[in-house]
């Protein structure tokens, strides 16, 4: 028999609610919402205020409460509530990413040290179940890469602009429609795709990462010119969450990228969401569907919930066995690199350069660089410059001769 | 630390060949290929031939082998295998969908008796991880309905149809590829995408079927007049092994569907595979890969072994909440059904008729119709007739009101 969850809920937003029907209003699972926390009083909502609490405590202090279901937005909040509910022997389950990202460590202890289990399926493109897969059926060392578009977002203001919108219009139509925040920083500066990719770096490879490590690019400075260039060449523009590992290092960060036909997220458009993993003899393996939302991210949460009723927990196998494998910078890759200004452009040293385009315009280059020629920029900020990856494999530094072709170009 | 696995492996084609290469040239994990029994003694092999066996009890008489590995084609000698080492208390890893189809229930209860395991991801889409999600991560009853595109010699088949090739030329370069065998009959009949089915109808519903119990009609029949057909509405053609639950009813068969663009498998093309399932609140979730093929079968094999490991079973938990399901085939379905004589198109009784169209050279009709009518032929020796489901929900029965609108027909 599964064991009866008795569940306190932190936050009634959209997820919340609809996982308030669904548990409260179906015999699905056994388990029961006993008591909900929100933050504002005055906010009007589908249940009665009788049903509300203000104060964490009435959560966190009821022994009769063994689950703490935690969907607020403040990660800081939710820090202090989960670190508290683990604390006193509560299973958790949570969505928020930018958390995770900043305390797993910290949290994935507390929960072994107090036997309980700490659930973050929704966290990632919500209703896809990838925590869940590289946790449980890629457990082996085979993994060699991950590639996700994490965010729903950024993906559907690419669609947009594939389709000739300009940046601007893309972005207050998703913002219309509800994807995009007021204020859409997290989202189109990669951050949201950053916490994500340092969840799935996690459970792909096992390496613990800060939010510091991590490069994050996003799609604010996507212009007419590089839209073009993509559609020439047939590629497609994609915020991609990418990590890699080649011996025993593990690269990963948050940048566009061209991507062409056969690539599995090619044809991923508006807020869905993807995750492409690369294993030994697998080929390719994708995983689509919706990654944010009210539905997806409670469906999400549910399976965590299920999963908790047969005492499910992580167990996090690749940490143990990824022992020498540590996170690193240092590589090569192969880029598309545009401006207005050809100045600007010559700033970077290309280890080997495979076009170079000038005009009075706009101006691009295309070839190998070495990632920290890339990290010494703070590109989010960067209004006359773009970069994208190109369809090649990372490779090791140690990898690319230097090229005497280089010295045919003039720029 | 995980337990040793001592493997007898039956069959040594592709599969067996890259699971050996990977599971002693590598630490990967602790198991180890102790004895290969193959059938045939005059084939070359890769290996030095005092590595193999020709008797079966080599393996199933070694109290030291706790695993088999079954990958062999022939689905007879296969259930004596499997049966026999399940007995004798062995784990056994199948790839074997007819073997699975035709004696699950007898198979899972052998293995329950003798305290092992018997697991089979790579029988249904190798290596997507389908079965192992349906079993971990949709374990409650939300599941309301699956699609898969799980044979790919038809995908290829009919990709290329889609192209203008006819079905000869398609099916004579999939097998010049490898995709399908000199006897096409169980992939282009719609048999494979059966079998697959009906262990997905398990592991997503918990109801067991019978291979007679499903209709399968495949895609020896599509004419370059549905071809154009679908391209006029943009539709492609799919093969889709097709399961719904409605109230306490599962329905499913095999057929060519029609499918719109916003469909996850409508950009799934040539050898690959896709599974879509649909449950509470996720919308659609779609899992994409190779279906077929060395490594991917391999890799799925090797999932399971990895899992084994940590004494992995299936609980088929939803079997246990499914005992007021029933399998059944009392539906409606909305399909186009062509030939080039209108008056084998008289001889069904459509309950609705939404498009008739008549021509010297073919005709079709387009509408609602109850399955019982499509039971009653064997859609796969009909050389002049074609149908494929329409982008419509199956029905019960009872749900659609007959139309007045029909007398309006004259066909």
């Amino acid at each position: 028999m599964s064991k009866k969850l008795n569940i306190g809920l932190f936050g009634f937003g959209c997820v919340g609610e609809g996982l308030y029907e669904v548990l409260n209003q179906s015999s699905l699972l056994n388990a029961e919402i006993k008591s909900i926390v929100v933050k504002n009083k005055n906010k009007k909502r589908s249940l009665d205020e009788n049903q509300f609490s203000y104060d964490s405590s009435v959560i966190l202090e009821d022994p009769e409460i063994n689950t703490v279901v935690e969907l607020i937005d403040d990660a800081n909040a939710a820090y202090h509530i989960v670190k508290s509910a683990l604390l006193k022997g509560k299973n958790v389950v949570s969505a928020n990413k930018k958390l995770i990202a900043e305390h797993l460590d910290e949290l994935i202890e507390l929960a072994q040290i107090n036997n309980v289990s700490f659930l973050y399926e929704a966290s990632v493109c919500a209703s896809i179940p990838i925590i869940r897969n590289l946790e449980e059926y890629y457990n082996n060392d085979s993994l060699s890469g991950i590639q996700g578009i994490c965010n729903g977002t950024t993906n559907y203001i690419l669609t947009q602009t594939n389709y000739g919108k300009d940046y601007d219009t893309a972005l207050k139509e998703a913002q219309e429609l509800g994807y995009a925040e007021s204020d859409p920083t997290l989202d189109v500066d990669g951050f949201d795709s950053k916490y994500k990719l340092q969840i799935l770096i996690k459970h792909a490879f096992g390496v613990t990462t800060l939010p510091e490590d991590i490069f994050n690019y996003g799609v604010r400075h996507v212009s007419l010119e590089n839209v073009n260039y993509a559609l020439e060449k047939n590629y497609h523009i994609k915020l991609i969450s990418h990590a890699v590992k080649l011996d025993n290092k593990v690269f990963g960060f948050v940048a566009p990228h061209f991507i062409k036909a056969d690539h599995p997220g090619y044809s991923v458009e508006n807020e869905f969401n993807a995750v492409i993993v690369e294993a030994l003899f697998t080929d390719r393996q994708s995983f689509v569907g919706k990654g944010a939302g009210s539905h997806p991210t409670a469906s999400a949460v549910l399976s965590d919930i299920s999963a908790l009723q047969y005492e499910y927990k992580y167990e996090y196998k690749k940490t143990k066995s990824a022992k020498n494998l540590v996170f690193s910078n240092d590589f090569i890759i192969k880029i598309y690199l545009g401006s207005k200004s050809e100045d600007k452009l010559k700033s970077f040293n290309f280890l080997q350069k495979d076009e170079v385009f000038q005009s009075r315009g706009y101006s691009y280059i295309t070839g190998w660089i070495s990632f920290s020629e890339i990290l010494s920029l703070d590109f989010n900020k960067e209004n006359d410059l773009f970069f994208a990856v190109l369809p090649e494999p990372f490779r090791l530094s140690e990898e690319l001769e230097y090229s005497q072709e280089e010295e045919l170009f003039a720029i």
